[in-house]
């Protein structure tokens, strides 16, 4: 505690990230990172926009990023947003589009950071429990009783820590029935399995689809992502950008994330590995005695019949292996785990059989 | 508008940043950029980053980056945070440390994003105007009629767009007479010839110096910057950011940065070559009928007898020469041009004595 902090400075509790630890070289399973590296010509692009005219303030509308996500998305350059990370982006939906007057909804099990922001920004939320089979309850978002409530709803999809993806046509119902509430879909880890909502911007101005670079792309360590919605979303989006700083993401990091999301070749390639391996890994584990969440993500959300999650987590992590254990009500005897190269995973498996 | 923002996103009137033009080559005079690239090592630093681990997540800690820091301007680690630009920092302090309830005290005529921060995040302000000479009325700033109010003063030392120092001793009994405010002094453009207060936030509390590396570390395409103040100050941000964005700076620019910062031979010899240019330019200036307020900053802002600003600022883009005007009451008849080689100003001189 300060003199200095403000009321919500000294009442926030801050998000707390998955580990990035120093002390040994550790299997890293914790965090969603993607195993393989960004492609050659991000590098590349990195490599020359650094001999470049870094002494000169990036473009603050990063067209050469909107023109390569314009292209691969086939929407219009006003109906992209980009920012420093899709958390950035998330931050900057709370000030731009909700306030203390209305809540805005999420599920009970979902992106832990969602409720960090509504706290932080004083924003009331409705928390929507997830079903028992963790899949959501579509019916509870899609309801109309207050058509005009202008509230907001965020869902991830596929959804975290869980992996379960969210059918399209449940998407859309309900867009349909809140449209004059802003619908956020946070789509991080949607090209490991599921569809995106990007088309149904052009028909529900009420969506905002979130994307990041730091799954998929192999970039967390860049800091780069981006929303597609209706040009008057993106233009709220801007308003607040452009109230905050001018400039949230830097000339080489705007000419990596062009360069990454024109190299589609490297990208399906590596995404199909990562679906692959998930696939093998999740048939592995069930023979183990694990329940497996069935992922649409590059992770799998699982329990075990006899062992304790907060003893593997731990078991795990003295042998080397880092995944993720959140310690919260109904899902404190599951494992997030981050899917590797194939080697990385036959090593998780083979070390969990030498703990029996 | 939109039925989808909230009201402060409906009202707000964003910062515009000086222009980046794209239809044809100016000399670039109106950003404040560097004329000269980054150090070697900033190149060497980002290829090295680039070819290593960009698929994980950056520290969040900054570390390596604080390290510099702290060896560069002796003081702990505890004592620095670093953002995506001091821009970023500016904002997290307006969270941090502000609020609806008492006033941010600021000169009428200073860095134009503090009153966009203020009505974004709705915090009222006090406007002090300064000395008819653009000097800073620091008695004015270091009145102690309200001691416990506990609300914020913003001085800009050296100030924009003027140029203007004030001395350390001021700025010293603005901070005593305001031990419960926090006093932010933003040393932008310190490194160009005025004196820091880093060595004063080890004796108060209260004083939170903000530095960036748009401009004497020439990487304003970086987007970096750092804040030392106290560890309570230090904290009060740190909780902010991880409320907000876990990682704003990425592995690139921490390696970036901080490669910056341990290069003291470049930064001493391109930093003294824009003091040695600007002076020449200053005399150069007067000689042609110019007023030019003394300046310890990397531009000169500057008012001709005869010739009105804006006559002058649309004669010289005419002629390829870009230079800031502000159309603002009390400086309308003054244009910032910031400083370049010597061949770029010597250029600027020769125009304007054409316009004759």
């Amino acid at each position: 505690m300060s003199i200095y902090w403000n009321e919500t400075t000294s009442k926030i509790i801050p998000y707390v990230p998955g580990e990035q630890p120093q002390d040994k070289k550790y299997i890293k399973l914790n965090t969603n990172e993607n195993p393989y590296p960004p492609s050659p010509k991000v590098i590349e692009a990195i490599n020359s926009a650094a001999c470049d005219t870094l002494r000169l303030y990036p473009d603050p509308e990063c067209k050469m990023l909107k023109e390569a996500i314009a292209a691969y998305y086939n929407v219009g350059i006003e109906n992209i947003f980009t920012g420093n990370g899709s958390d950035e982006i998330l931050a900057f939906c709370f000030m731009a589009f909700f306030d203390e007057q209305k809540p805005v909804k999420f599920a009970d099990i979902t992106y832990s950071f969602y409720n960090v922001y509504a706290d932080f920004f004083k924003v009331p939320y409705e928390i929507v429990p997830l079903n028992q089979d963790f899949s959501l309850p579509v019916e509870k978002f899609a309801t109309s009783e207050e058509p005009f409530r202008q509230a907001g709803i965020i869902v991830a999809n596929p959804n975290a820590p869980t992996g379960m993806a969210v059918d399209i046509n449940d998407i859309e119902r309900i867009a349909a029935a809140n449209q004059n509430s802003v619908v956020i879909i946070d789509e991080a880890y949607v090209d490991f399995g599921c569809e995106s909502a990007v088309q149904l911007t052009k028909k529900y101005p009420n969506i905002l689809v979130i994307h990041t670079l730091s799954k998929s792309r192999s970039l967390a360590g860049l800091r780069a992502g981006f929303a597609i919605g209706s040009a008057e979303l993106i233009e709220g989006l801007e308003r607040v950008k452009n109230s905050f700083n001018s400039y949230t993401l830097d000339r080489i990091a705007i000419a990596a994330a062009a360069a990454a999301l024109k190299d589609v070749e490297y990208f399906e390639m590596t995404r199909k590995k990562i679906i692959h391996t998930r696939e093998k890994f999740s048939k592995d584990l069930a023979q183990l005695g694990f329940k497996v969440i069935p992922s649409s993500a590059n992770f799998v959300f699982v329990s075990h019949g006899t062992f304790k999650a907060d003893f593997l987590f731990q078991e795990l992590k003295n042998r080397g292996i880092l995944v993720r254990y959140f310690k919260k009500p109904g899902i404190d005897n599951y494992l997030r785990i981050t899917i590797g190269t194939d080697e990385e995973m036959d090593t998780v498996v083979e070390t969990i059989k030498d703990m029996k």
